[in-house]
């Protein structure tokens, strides 16, 4: 009998759900297309979707909870969305209660960024380690951090907020109140908005071209611009890792950990502006200069996960979601919660 | 018999050791003016004043261990200073191994602003919770972190190096080789460079008068003159208070944590930067913004504790360090390290 999770993320864009084993192995991933700004409607197909794997995965194995990852802030205390600007009227609503409430069934709920991180520490590229920190570079920017390998929540489940780490004091205004946050630079909306400043500035033509020919003008389009050598569009990109740099040498400083993953869909765009990141880095944190990973080829795997500052990709992609949320029953059982 | 453990602050400017018991009594408590550039004679001086602590207090106790606070960045897996800009001549010195060979007993060493920490969660500000963060302001800025009542140390122990949070990515160069570090702003050397710039942008006359009337000009000028009333003054402490508070909205938003304590020698000019440093945390993180203890008097202590952010001044002042160091042979004792 194969023992297995229910995990649910609850994107910006669409709703996913799967039956995972304990080995991490995907039994069923559901995709759907619902707008996740109607709120009742999401919790209604989430609630079914549930219902429909846990019947069909239930005969052979054991279900051992339902997880869920959720964009916004959540207050462990109370399990009301604090702060969710990806899901408008979500906002202070008691999502954790009305799961359950439905679903007749313990529902562990939890910061998508966070559930990323746990995701990729399970299965992906922050295996071998016990402390990490992960960056998810989406429509804005999450954060998750994995200490003593557990998540770190902070008194109220709030920590982890690194889309808020301020990169400009005096930045362009932040949804969440404060200015010049990270998420202002490294997200897909701020390569729409660097980009649309430099179209202003009169001095890219090929981007102007782009956001003017009709078609729908997004992240992908800066990306491939700048990776066919258009310096305006490698401009744009400079600037969103020089400040995505700041802010990972600045938790270098703090944390010292042997992990940092980037991840979020804006990370497929690597190649753009990992040489800025990797560059600011260097430049802003003396302790990454001392921990720079030289030639760890010669260095034994464990050793080398815990004596250099890694920072890389995700492995696991848009599934990292998914497999952490699928992970929380199970380490929340472990741990005898 | 009284169980106790010798604690020794190595600052940037003076040697102080104390015999200190279990239930936090400093029973002595010894100064000296030495130059701690003079590495040798340093050593020395600690040696024979901690043989000297131990066997008058030997006599009537037991002793624990010695513990050392050591303003630079500590190679936990070497015991080698690693980086010490307040040290020279201290860098990449077998610290560690010195001194345990030459008082032919096991010493706990540790970065001075985790000590400090420690210190103020033992019996200081942080006494009621169990995870806290602490920045000490004095001639740098050192940090410590204290996460599940246990020092923070990262992978190799060069964790809370909170001074080198970047606060303006192209603010004056560090030390560490970065720019715009929080040093640069929250520190008495950062004050004197503030106040020389305004001077020099002829608008201060009675800091210009202060600078050359022939006397040490130092940061508790600035302070003073600041507390009378000079407008160029209080402006060099709104931009140490807007830093300091763009750094700790900045932890804030990273750790969720309850209590955030601001110690060192400069934060006695707690009044003259205080305004600007709540105001700017207040602006720069959401987090803080809905966990501002509005009337914590008519909440139970330990709920306040937990629910409440809380950014206060260091209790035990100058001794925090000096507490801290003792406490640390107790605590590994306790942990049975």
């Amino acid at each position: 009998m194969t023992a297995f999770a229910i995990g649910v993320d609850l994107g910006g864009t669409n709703l996913r759900i799967a039956a995972v084993d304990t080995g991490g192995r995907i039994l069923e991933k559901i995709s759907t297309g619902t707008e996740v700004a109607r709120r009742d409607r999401v919790i209604d197909e989430m609630c079914s979707a549930i219902a429909n794997l846990t019947s069909k995965h239930g005969a052979g194995g054991k279900l051992l909870g339902i997880g869920v990852g959720v964009p916004g802030i959540i207050d462990l205390k109370t399990g009301m969305l604090r702060e969710s600007p990806n899901l408008p009227g979500w906002q202070d609503y008691p999502v954790h209660e009305e799961i359950e409430r439905r679903l007749g069934t313990r529902v562990v709920l939890e910061n998508d960024a966070n559930v990323a991180a746990l995701g990729e520490k399970w299965l992906g590229a922050a295996a071998a380690v016990d402390d990490m920190c992960m960056l998810t570079l989406g429509t804005g920017v999450g954060g998750g951090l994995i200490l003593h390998g557990r998540i770190w929540h902070g008194m109220l489940g709030m920590a982890g907020e690194l889309g808020h780490i301020n990169v400009h004091a005096e930045g362009p205004a932040c949804g969440c109140g404060s200015r010049g946050c990270l998420e202002q630079y490294a997200s897909a909306q701020a390569l729409k908005r660097m980009a649309g400043e430099v179209v202003a500035g009169g001095k890219a033509p090929a981007l102007a071209r782009a956001m003017n020919d009709g078609q729908e003008f997004d992240a992908k389009v800066v990306y491939q611009l700048a990776m066919q050598g258009d310096s305006a569009a490698q401009q744009v990109f400079r600037r969103f890792g020089t400040a995505l740099g700041i802010a990972v040498a600045g938790l270098i400083n703090i944390f010292n950990l042997p992990m940092y993953v980037i991840g979020g869909g804006v990370s497929s765009a690597w190649e753009a502006f990992a040489p800025a990141l990797l560059e600011t880095v260097k430049g802003y944190s003396y302790i990454y200069r001392v921990t720079e990973p030289a030639d760890t080829s010669k260095v034994a795997a464990g050793d080398a996960a815990t004596n250099y500052t890694q920072i890389t990709r995700s492995q696991l992609g848009s599934d990292a979601g998914l497999i952490g949320a699928a992970r929380l029953p199970m380490i929340e059982k472990a741990a005898g919660f």
